[in-house]
């Protein structure tokens, strides 16, 4: 391919990033690029393009041999799999966006482009419209990496903005977002810090090289949080947003998600709505914030036609910090010994009764507070004991790093 | 060229930037490079390596054959320029900093990277620690790119936080700068806004294809501020900042560089002391801001490493969208007939008598202030006859625009 060429597309998955692509595509105009043909899934569903643009078989896609480029946007990670693995396997590129699929299933994708020599790149997946992974990658390869601290989901963030701007609780923010579109009819994947912790280990390979497993990163969520948290941050001058980190100490890794307590003083006080933002600090470069509109059909839809233009040039990721970790190994190597999760951490845990927070290793309590409504105590517990309330549905304990 | 090959650099310079890259590079762990040789000019000179380390003749750099990268850190403009076109007419591939070399001959250089087959690059030279070159080229290919407006000018950047945090007056920060090395014993480059309209004109080629001579943008600067100015912006609740600007505006370019009153719902408002910001518009992906360290020994050296490091796999800038404006032709194409000059800007205009502003075309005046000491008045004037305050080393009066 050259970017002279015109490049064919195969597109699977027409809802709000698939039609942000095809709005964005249509648009631009350095890129000689055409969708010729979109596998959707729904039959029934009315759809603003021509129905023969449509088709219901994956295969008329992934058998056809005129291809130049298969792009996944769909939503069913399962199917997402199956599709970009089977292009791979064709000899095709491949443009995704699937954070969840491209997390869970990382190393076996990683095989599958160097044993087909094919490319799956997938900015869209993180971050939405910054441009982060390339980045990370490329520009800071040979940069003494210190550490990331970003607001990678938009959901969250919107929520939690508009929660202290218009001093409104939890449940009655959710549900308007959920009629705006900024959240999901099923919420669980944004406000537990699903999506983010799957965004954060995909930052962690091209950062770090760290190869890690969904299981393996703590992510605690916004699920839980109720208007009196936002208070109590509001009159300390402060403002909670759900932080996703990786950083670096000596040589081993902390890579986590949890809401966190933020101070004016902090670029990231001031990321509002469905912003997203990554500082990436690294020890000569200093601190380097990115913000952008972190979710969106036309945001996320850019991204992903950068990735389909960075193909015209036979872009691959480099993978070099990972590939330095494997040292010539084509087994996955246990990234977890280089996780720390045997450390302290002070965090802010609102509560009902004691009984909800027992399997909590506390350490040194700093402050107790109860009245009829609400206990919380600021404490210093053992990092490890919060996967008690990762992933928890019926845990109500909002905890928040201090 | 591979990652895995040790590379050997001639380097020119061992100024700030130049032992900010050697201890970047000493530090670094992905790439394996070496400084074969230092070329520096100054022979009575202390320095930190050893005396075998160097030359003083570049001869001795630039006729080794075995060197697979020039790195030219110098501040002579000129012998810059020699240095950097003779090393690519060796076939040697070439990372600058120089960005007033780079601006006034960029044509040039552009053919001479076309006409040798080797690639030229210059991170370094716009922005700091910031990698914004290369994504304007790469991440922001196909996106109908609107604006960037960007803070480039750390040293400007420095002084004016430090007038207004401080309540001090321009002479006294502007000293104390020099002493403390942010800036120059001559600052006129900085402080006339000259630095950053070679940085801006770097920008335009990347973001826009545009082809400008530093002599069609327009710079006015900041050395004729004075506290009044910062204490006007105060009380209103604004900021002064240096902003350097390249938008599109149907088919023509708005390019210069301008303080601006910037207000809080600004991010660049935040942006304090030596940090830069860009932040990039964009039809799709919305207001993108990347924010970092400007200047300095070690960001400017790391951004610099990271173009060493982009060479190891025959990273070259594509020039994609100046190519198409170029269409094949092999002479300069008249890139003025695509900035727009021709209309009105409001700006605020602070003078000691009527004489000084005689040049100025007012179209309309908002508001008038007559004092002992100072006049201003905030006026709707002819953007083109501003350019008789640019570069002007007598003219006294300070221009921002509102």
């Amino acid at each position: 391919m050259n970017n002279n060429k015109k490049i064919s597309l195969g597109l699977f998955g027409f809802g709000c990033v698939g039609q942000g692509l095809y709005d964005v595509l249509n648009m631009s105009q350095g890129l000689q690029a055409t969708i010729e043909k979109i596998c959707v899934r729904d039959k029934t569903k009315k759809r603003r393009l021509d129905a023969n643009r449509f088709t219901f078989d994956k295969n008329d896609i992934l058998k056809r041999k005129d291809l130049d480029v298969v792009v996944e946007l769909i939503s069913d990670t399962n199917e997402a799999l199956e599709i970009v693995s089977t292009a791979m396997k064709n000899g095709v590129n491949v443009v995704s966006a699937s954070k969840e699929m491209l997390a869970k299933n990382f190393f076996q994708l990683f095989k599958l482009q160097q044993e087909n020599n094919v490319s799956l790149i997938y900015e869209g997946s993180v971050g939405g419209s910054i441009p982060i992974l390339r980045n990370l990658e490329e520009y800071y390869d040979n940069e003494l990496l210190q550490s990331v601290r970003a607001i990678l989901n938009g959901t969250c963030n919107y929520i939690l903005t508009r929660m202290e701007l218009e001093g409104k609780d939890y449940g009655e923010i959710l549900k308007d977002a959920q009629s705006n579109s900024f959240a999901e009819a099923d919420p669980w994947l944004d406000v537990s810090g699903c999506d983010a912790k799957y965004k954060i280990l995909l930052i962690a390979v091209h950062a770090f090289g760290l190869l890690l497993k969904p299981e393996q990163i703590l992510n605690l969520g916004i699920q839980n949080i109720c208007y009196e948290d936002i208070l109590y941050a509001k009159e300390k001058g402060l403002r909670i947003k759900l932080l996703t980190r990786a950083e670096k100490l000596g040589d081993k890794y902390r890579v986590y998600v949890m809401p966190h307590f933020i101070d004016k003083s902090s670029e990231l006080f001031n990321v509002l709505y469905e912003y997203n933002a990554v500082e990436v600090e690294g020890a000569f470069s200093c601190k380097q914030l990115f913000t952008g509109k972190g979710a969106g059909s036309h945001p996320t839809g850019s991204a992903v036609l950068s990735d389909i233009s960075a193909l015209t040039y036979n872009y691959r990721y480099g993978y070099k910090k990972l590939k330095k970790l494997l040292n010539g190994n084509s087994t996955a190597p246990d990234s977890a010994k280089l996780l720390d999760s045997d450390f302290n951490i002070k965090v802010y845990v609102r509560f009902s009764n004691k009984s909800e927070i027992e399997k909590l290793e506390i350490v040194s309590i700093e402050e107790e507070y109860k009245s009829a409504k609400n206990n919380y105590i600021i404490a210093i517990v053992k990092f490890k004991s919060l996967f008690h309330f990762c992933g928890n549905h019926d845990s109500k304990v909002f905890i928040c790093e201090v």
